[in-house]
């Protein structure tokens, strides 16, 4: 069975040796999603055209998140990340209107890069949140969770 | 109707003018959840009873992010945080554990401190994920939203 | 004759002591430019028109760097940014195109914003530079300065 | 007898709630020094004589941190940092030097600014090691302590 | 015709995609320079004699920044900084003295440092800046641009 | 005999260059400790068996405040941290007992991991001084020293 790896002997914390892994590129896949009423949906595309995005500002500040993940997670190593592409798609659900947003994190080091790519996610959604929140605080942010990942021992993850 | 006040006469994002707004306490309660397996959810355990403490470390990182969230989401401004707590609930789900995280932050300043509620509740979450993922990379991020706030203008909130 | 202030007794530097300094409402506006060739020109205008904007990531690097003045100016103070806003202007001059970038910032404070508005418009340059410096590495950065600041003891200033 | 403050109904960690205090100007001294080789006491006092400034950097380092300090350490509140000076004296202990270091920090603020002095004093004295580390490995920062604080509800201390 | 890389097919920001790039030594060399007052040059160089270096305090300031870069810049790949060394000269130019501030940032990267040499030439002519502001408000940042780079596909770039 | 190396040829202080030294393994042990009464002791070491652990937040904050170490000492190169493990002893020394922290650092990479460790050694008995101040202001840390350093050009150190 595998094992937690984030303890020391002394049962305690601490960052895990990575230093024996391989340098290979690896590459992760993470979505979340936010649900709106009609109202900021339609506030979110139309500002889109004027020259007010929502879209722009969640997007730089999912990328900048996805640098500084390492300062952010406590026992995530530090690595060269290499490239971070975010995606948005809407969804009408019923009565509300779902954006989903999904990133894509690259790196080429010896740990994977899961943990930029859903913090990324995350820090979309919330930046979403944080710009529409004077007209609706009843937002959901969606379920958060990693789609795949490539390389690395660990292989070839892909959610069922 | 209630407008977006992140854009400025440009139309493009801006930090928006509180320098008028008065100083009083607000508070924010955010809540989010972590699904996974029994085998995650009896070794977070076990381990906790040892000292090596997920959930301590994750605690940990979600003080910190609420102390950070001017600096990761754009437009969000700086305030003086004067308490941050966070408290853990598990729950069984059919086949699965569910560990509720419920952020309440709290300001004596000019603008609210939902961001700060939620992004330790997202960063709680994410943390958990990051300790536990050699065992188990299917755990989802449950819904992360605000439950409540009070203080401001804008006054009391509840979630539905 | 006004004299330096960021040194101690021992004549090395010091954060000056700013604690019997009023709380007052602080502005302060900074301009730079960036000059570069039409066809970097037409292509920052042409993505606008779709969809990925220069201008947009600008604006939010120069919006963050003024949360993060402090921490990037060694001797400047921490102070409660109320208010950021960054403006565009585009201007052809002979054979080129200069983008001028005004920054005013506001703080109700104990000291002034001149660094926050600085620091953002630099940044704000910066970006731009960064973002198409793969069509045109020759791009100059123009004259950075304060234009205005109001408030505080030391009373309005305009540039002449 | 006094308690931990600093763990929540769960028994976890916490920020603890300071809305209720009030702001009044607060102060605190730190202390602690550095032990060399006559060698690199003799290369750093030469050096700047010259313009190559071991202690110059050391300080502006310090004062970096001091305003770091609320993201270094997990439960500190963040505040209002108004001043910050470091003092340096040599000392010659039989055959070594030693150079004390002295930090003052003053906030006007609900919360003690003791961290921000101490963790200013540390980094001070750990920059110098790492400037002259390449001439000796053996340097060893010496005792670490608060030397007095005033403001706040807990009054005047001054270490016996 | 070269085209912007910093955008997805979304045509929205992207951090571009490095890692089929080699690791090879790269370098820049970016220039700016800040123009004062014959009362200002005289303070700096006075103090500097004594032991309040301004210019001390704005080369750490540069190299600080230089280390921050990917953090300061949005779409800026973070790269393992070898080596960065920041040089002045003063001129005196008619009524006013202008101090250049030259900046060399060296990598062994996938990556061109060319951001990291112009953020740190800008920081550090900011905190020049802020030293004298007391002193005159009126000081200009000058003109900031890349002077040569070397290393990486794109080879050799020298300003014309 | 060996020369300080931070500086360039204007004396000024530098990050001096390591693009010409080969990446290894690295590993640096760096010591502190912490001197508190016994009711201190005793608090913290009921705490734990509750589950307000002080040391497992200071540890969280040691591993932290390693990954930060670039961007805290000025002059100190950014790498790719691989391993950080924080282990704690007590003793009991006449009438005090003393926590003894022990940090070990490890990287693959063009310079050593010594301020890596000695900075997370630091940090962490600074956290614990927070967290427990509120009890007794007069805790002291002790002296914080290299232990042990393997890998690149200059060798094996021991303390003697």
């Amino acid at each position: 069975m595998s094992q937690f790896t984030h303890f020391n002997k002394q049962g305690r914390a601490q960052m895990v040796d990575i230093s024996n892994k391989e340098d290979t590129v690896r590459v992760a896949v993470a979505k979340t999603s936010i649900e709106m009423k009609k109202e900021v949906y339609e506030q979110i595309v139309r500002q889109e055209i004027g020259k007010g995005d929502v879209l722009a500002v969640a997007q730089v500040a999912g990328i900048m998140a996805a640098k500084n993940t390492s300062n952010i997670i406590p026992m995530c190593h530090p690595l060269p990340l290499k490239a971070v592409d975010i995606v948005f798609e809407w969804k009408e659900v019923q009565y509300f209107y779902k954006l989903i947003i999904e990133v894509t994190a690259k790196t080429k080091g010896s740990t994977g890069v899961e943990m930029e790519a859903l913090t990324a996610a995350s820090v979309c959604a919330l930046t979403i949140y944080d710009m529409c929140k004077a007209v609706d605080k009843g937002m959901t942010i969606g379920k958060t969770y990693l789609v795949e990942k490539t390389g690395g021992k660990s292989g070839h993850y892909i959610r069922e």
